[in-house]
């Protein structure tokens, strides 16, 4: 298809959606990207690019393949958040250049939003939304509107400004399209407009528009005007990254790894499981330290792996429990000791249970119901202490400021392996004549 | 506020946004409930109840509270995917009662809707849309939206049949107001859309809306024939739910838990851990069948926790890994082949690395590198294993039919465990007089 006539081609491949061009774009060689360019318009290209994955690695590689002038003129034709996301993965010298190379205009825009710190709503939104003032009749807003609908990132949501641009209300289209041509926006537009501001959390824009179910909201700034408007497809992209986040925390792992190659995904692994593996080392330690008491009674190697284990699991539990309850930023009222406290006495149930089971398991296997209430003393105890440190970590480290999903599972466990094998040994030294 | 005038308070509470109406709602008691219910209108309640959570447990208390016609007249109201949500959590028996009580068109659509298999298309579509013909001109179609504009759930897109209710075209509202009242709807809408089946799985569905970045798509039956919408709201929804269950898997735990008592939150986690704990036990089990080695050379007890323990994250790293890999629909050509072996290879990479260190820190440390040899080479073989089932077990689930994110760290962690005690023993026996 793509070596040939341009007529043809280009009327097929316009008639896929933009995200199917992608997916066709992304399948080409170099060759036959370069061939594409001549074939379409940076505005199409741009359609084209709005569509690709923000973190594909290989964007960079994409423009320079291409003409600056086209490359430049791209960036400016496409929505202002998806350019910036561009912009944000090249050099700075880079994007200085195709900046140069743009309208004033557009530039400016782009540099103001590049300034936006990280995983704010600043970062995220869009300048392209669509306005109307008050003061305007419905008919008069349709022409505004339509006359901005060609930019505009969407005009199912229209919001209202005054004179300073200050954001004083908002209307649908679907509302518009109902009313008569003579009303005014003033009297039919809703005042309470739930908007959000600039510097606030990316998360935190997600729920606002998840909760409200909205298609959009608008951003204002420190003096309540309005500067641009984060549209809900943007917010899926958040709300996915933030779960790959969790999910990563959880297992101490980068679960987003991209690459092939098992060099380089060792070497992102590696940091954590050697920092796990020293923390390790303080339990084998420890466990250095009851070494006579092992040799008389090697019965008590055999149930070490089976006490840390099952503790690192409850542990686990909670802590994906209190990790998912502080996430819920619903819950305004979020009552941190209560949660501890139903963590311990959760703690406590599952280890009363699980104590009594392998009490009875470990005393029948073993005819030896001394060494099964010692196993399951432990067990209770290490449940408890576990079930505990996993719901008081995160909230510690919420509490410092930090995102509790980087406690770790492995963390957890790891650090409950410690403190199991105390409790172990401790609870065994007494009842050590026994075995 | 709530216990006086209806005037006044109906002004206010009408003026809130639906979401905070419901919140307030839920903030009530019993007897402030049943007085609201006096005071709204069936539809004025029924537009509350669309932004009341679907897993909320008490809803079925709500129902119960209001006077039964007036909760069959809400239901009828409500968007018919909401409704449906709220009618699943009933008794069979409530949910004739409230069918026989509403008009019967109503009742009809929703018994269809009821049948659907949960968590597919068409359990979570809403039958409110807008529809128009392709031999209509655009005049034409503007009058039938706005007469449609009231009932559908969103008239954004809109989609366009043939005679037989088959899908063959769409258009937006945007494409609709910018166009001259009297082109035909045949020669401007798009024909390539973008829809699911009703079958489909509701995962699906997100991954079709989130990559198209749509706002709505259109569900359709065997026949082609439009049946239904989903609207990008529930999407979040879904994906919202699909992030819960992934983590709830990887923590071998159900993260939503919504109760505060301790018992209940206890009984729900605690057949993973004794399941859990009768795996491990066949760890202690083959612990055992060394315990005269152990009592030979005690020092060997010292290192079971740390070899299960790194090992246990390293499959927990893989395993995290391969579940997302593995949820990436997008990735069509997914190389399960190519999955396995790049985790075998990072697992090999990560466990000499760390293998290394262990040899070395040991060695120092206990001044035996014979012994720090065997931990190294244990620890070696020990993270690859871990790593190939952390990759291979979700696949196999995934090849079975399972959902791979069942398989949970835990459970991994446990596994590994024994595998993990099995090559140290192995290995150290080959070793034993050196210790």
């Amino acid at each position: 298809l793509n070596k040939g006539k341009i007529k043809p081609f280009r009327k097929e491949f316009l008639s896929l959606h933009n995200y199917d061009q992608a997916q066709f774009y992304l399948s080409l060689s170099e060759e036959e990207r370069k061939k594409l360019y001549h074939f379409l318009s940076p505005a199409e290209m741009a359609d084209l690019f709005e569509e690709i994955e923000e973190e594909n690695e290989e964007t960079e590689q994409y423009l320079k393949e291409m003409n600056k002038q086209y490359a430049a003129d791209m960036l400016s034709k496409m929505y202002t958040d998806n350019a910036v996301d561009i912009l944000k993965q090249l050099e700075v010298a880079d994007q200085q250049k195709y900046l140069a190379l743009m309208p004033k205009e557009e530039a400016g825009e782009l540099i103001d939003l590049l300034d936006y710190k990280q995983s704010t709503a600043g970062s995220i939104m869009t300048t392209e939304f669509a306005f109307i003032f008050a003061g305007q009749t419905i008919k008069e807003a349709m022409a505004d509107i339509k006359r901005q609908a060609q930019e505009a990132e969407t005009i199912y949501y229209i919001y209202v400004v005054d004179a300073e641009r200050k954001l004083v209300g908002v209307l649908s289209l679907r509302d518009l399209i109902l009313r008569s041509d003579d009303e005014l926006i003033r009297d039919i537009m809703g005042e309470r407009v739930i908007s959000v501001h600039i510097n606030e959390d990316q998360e935190d824009v997600a729920h606002t528009i998840r909760d409200y179910d909205l298609l959009a909201v608008p951003v204002i700034d420190e003096e309540n005007r309005l500067v641009g408007i984060i549209t809900v497809d943007d917010i899926i992209d958040v709300i996915d990254e933030e779960a790959a986040s969790d999910y990563s925390g959880l297992a101490a792992v980068d679960v987003e790894e991209r690459t092939e190659n098992p060099f380089v995904a060792a070497s992102k692994r590696l940091p954590w499981l050697i920092t796990l593996l020293f923390l390790g080392m303080g339990t084998s330690t420890l466990i250095s330290r009851y070494e006579s008491m092992v040799s008389t009674a090697s019965i008590l190697a055999v149930f070490i792996s089976l006490i840390t284990g099952t503790a690192g699991n409850a542990g686990t539990q909670s802590l994906a429990v209190a990790v998912r309850k502080l996430a819920d930023k619903d819950n305004e009222k979020k009552n941190n000791l209560k949660l501890i406290f139903k963590e311990l006495a959760t703690g406590l149930v599952s280890g009363l249970v699980t104590g009594l089971v392998i009490f009875l398991v470990v005393g029948i296997w073993q005819h030896n119901f001394i060494l099964g209430f010692v196993i399951g003393m432990a067990m209770l105890c290490a449940i408890t202490v576990a079930s505990l440190a996993g719901s008081f970590i995160p909230l510690l480290m919420d509490r410092l400021g930090f995102d509790p999903a980087v406690a770790s599972g492995p963390f957890i466990t790891t650090l409950s392996d410690l403190t199991s094998v105390f409790i172990y040994f401790t609870i065994a030294s007494y009842f050590l004549s026994f075995f």
